[in-house]
């Protein structure tokens, strides 16, 4: 039913599908399983661009001026959007109610903002499975935005085609050295902000990143990432980082095929849920449980060191698994 | 041997043991757990500050800063520094040789940077053991340093004694408010950078925080973070700042105690360690790893949906401990 919705480009439905998708209930986790399963047949056709960089980048200007582009001309665009509300109160200080406002009115738009998660891991956990369901109603291009510092980068470019960072024109010279292991991961470089008193540290900043990935590595041969300056404000150079897009993606198509890509990242999308999964269904399960609660009863009381008691019911798993493969 | 050098406070020792503790490799786990096990009785006396800010925000300078300052009057300091390296080529692009160079040379300090991981969960993942470590070496002041965004804050606040947050004057709205959840998370909050023309941007920052600090609820009844205009380049500051962090230890100790914290924080530890080992040990299990060969082929072939293999290896996993749970 709620894939019938989805298939029919429902956006109610698709919203839903998205948070059945994105609920951490154990109860939930059989029928979303299902809803991917179902619906990934009619998925794969959108071309996916993840969006990167530090907060104030300008991410979000950058993702509407795009999607206003891409509508205008003829496309469907779906937003995933990471955001980092706060874990305590859940929400950001100033709401997200003033992010995209002329892209979400546009009807060949849906975005999603979801919530970066909080614990370990939780960053982006169920993105895959939102481009299958965007996908699957329709949208023929899922932007990807992600938080532009830490481990939310290599699983995002882990799930699109293509991995754009974002740039500020005169960041520091201590921002430029974290950003390296990022910026070997990106597929485009877009220095934004490009506009007024601006354009000229923009054109400085495209010049020094240049000679800068003169001496980095990339992983697809015949690429060498494009460093494109931008003002999303005035909606400058979008056309031309389209076209970086769709190079790239017909570099990919050429060296390898980006089916035979997206099956590799399958593979990870296997192990990942796996990671998640098989932790739950292990420390959930009765006798673990207890065991672990012993452990926490006993570290409070002082009785016991958190390693002892860790590996106490490390030693109980790997006794049951033993038993299991004899 | 090495808890001995340890507790001689060899230097060569120290860094040595953190190296073992942080090792991914299976075979070093349990000889990790048994130093850290042995050491754990000679922790616990230094107070553990945690450090976070956006990269820029001036981190490694204010911490050589309170270093220095730590030094001078007598103290032994011990930096755990989260380096964000590149995953790829493994440094980041300026290298950490100019950071904290003169804290480095002084004889009462150690400083250790660690990688940040790359891999989900990576971020700090060991750095509650490695403060063991330092405290049984005898330092009695222990600094983490931590990267500014993301799922990392929430892991170091849990296992610190105080968490600082530091600021930046004059950046954007939507730095400010990405950064609620951090900010709820904080004990102090410092305003770097507050010299030369920065000054008084730096007192209109302090005055609008204390505005949003008023609409935010705080873990610790009788504690409203204060916020701190500091310059760590003058080192203008650092004692008004030394002195918040001790009057927060008090506050703590009498609202409910150091130890008490402590000890709900190693419960969480314990809990860490069952996360990342559980699922290593039942993910590398004989049957399970066959199943998940073979799933990945599948998906390679374009056989089986990556839900659907992941299901298989779930399935087989509840069976193994309901078997057991009979």
């Amino acid at each position: 039913m709620l894939a019938g919705g989805i298939l029919r480009g429902e956006r109610v439905a698709l919203a839903r599908g998205i948070t059945l998708v994105e609920s951490n209930k154990a109860e939930h986790f059989e029928a979303a399983q299902k809803l991917v399963e179902n619906l990934l047949p009619h998925a794969g056709q959108s071309i996916r661009v993840g969006i990167s960089g530090v907060p104030g980048a300008g991410k979000s200007t950058m993702i509407e001026a795009l999607g206003l582009y891409l509508a205008e001309k003829g496309h469907k665009i779906a937003v995933l959007a990471i955001d980092p509300s706060s874990q305590r109160s859940g929400g950001s200080i100033l709401g997200d109610k003033t992010r995209m406002e002329r892209l979400a009115r546009n009807p060949r738009a849906f975005i999603r903002p979801s919530p970066s998660g909080g614990a370990l891991g939780g960053v982006a956990r169920k993105t895959r499975e939102s481009i299958v369901l965007c996908e699957a109603a329709g949208y023929d291009v899922t932007l990807v935005e992600t938080m532009g510092v830490g481990q939310g980068e290599y699983a995002v470019r882990n799930m699109v085609d293509v991995f754009v960072l974002l740039q500020i024109a005169g960041a520091g010279d201590e921002l430029q050295g974290i950003k390296r292991g990022i910026m070997e991961m990106a597929d485009i470089i877009v220095i934004n902000k490009a506009d007024g008193e601006n354009k000229s540290r923009a054109e400085a900043a495209r010049a020094e990143l240049r000679m800068a990935l003169h001496y980095m590595d990339f992983e697809l041969p015949g690429w060498k990432p494009p460093v494109i300056t931008l003002s999303a404000l005035h909606g400058a150079g979008i056309d031309q980082f389209w076209n970086a897009v769709r190079d790239y993606r017909t570099t990919v198509e050429k060296q390898m095929g980006i089916n035979e890509r997206r099956r590799r990242q399958d593979v990870d999308w296997m192990l990942d849920v796996l990671d998640r999964e098989a932790r739950r269904l292990v420390l959930e399960h009765p006798s673990v449980a207890r065991l672990m609660q012993q452990g926490a009863s006993a570290i409070r009381e002082g009785r016991l060191s958190p390693a002892h008691a860790a590996a106490r019911v490390l030693e109980h798993i790997k006794k049951v698994f033993d038993a299991h493969d004899v």
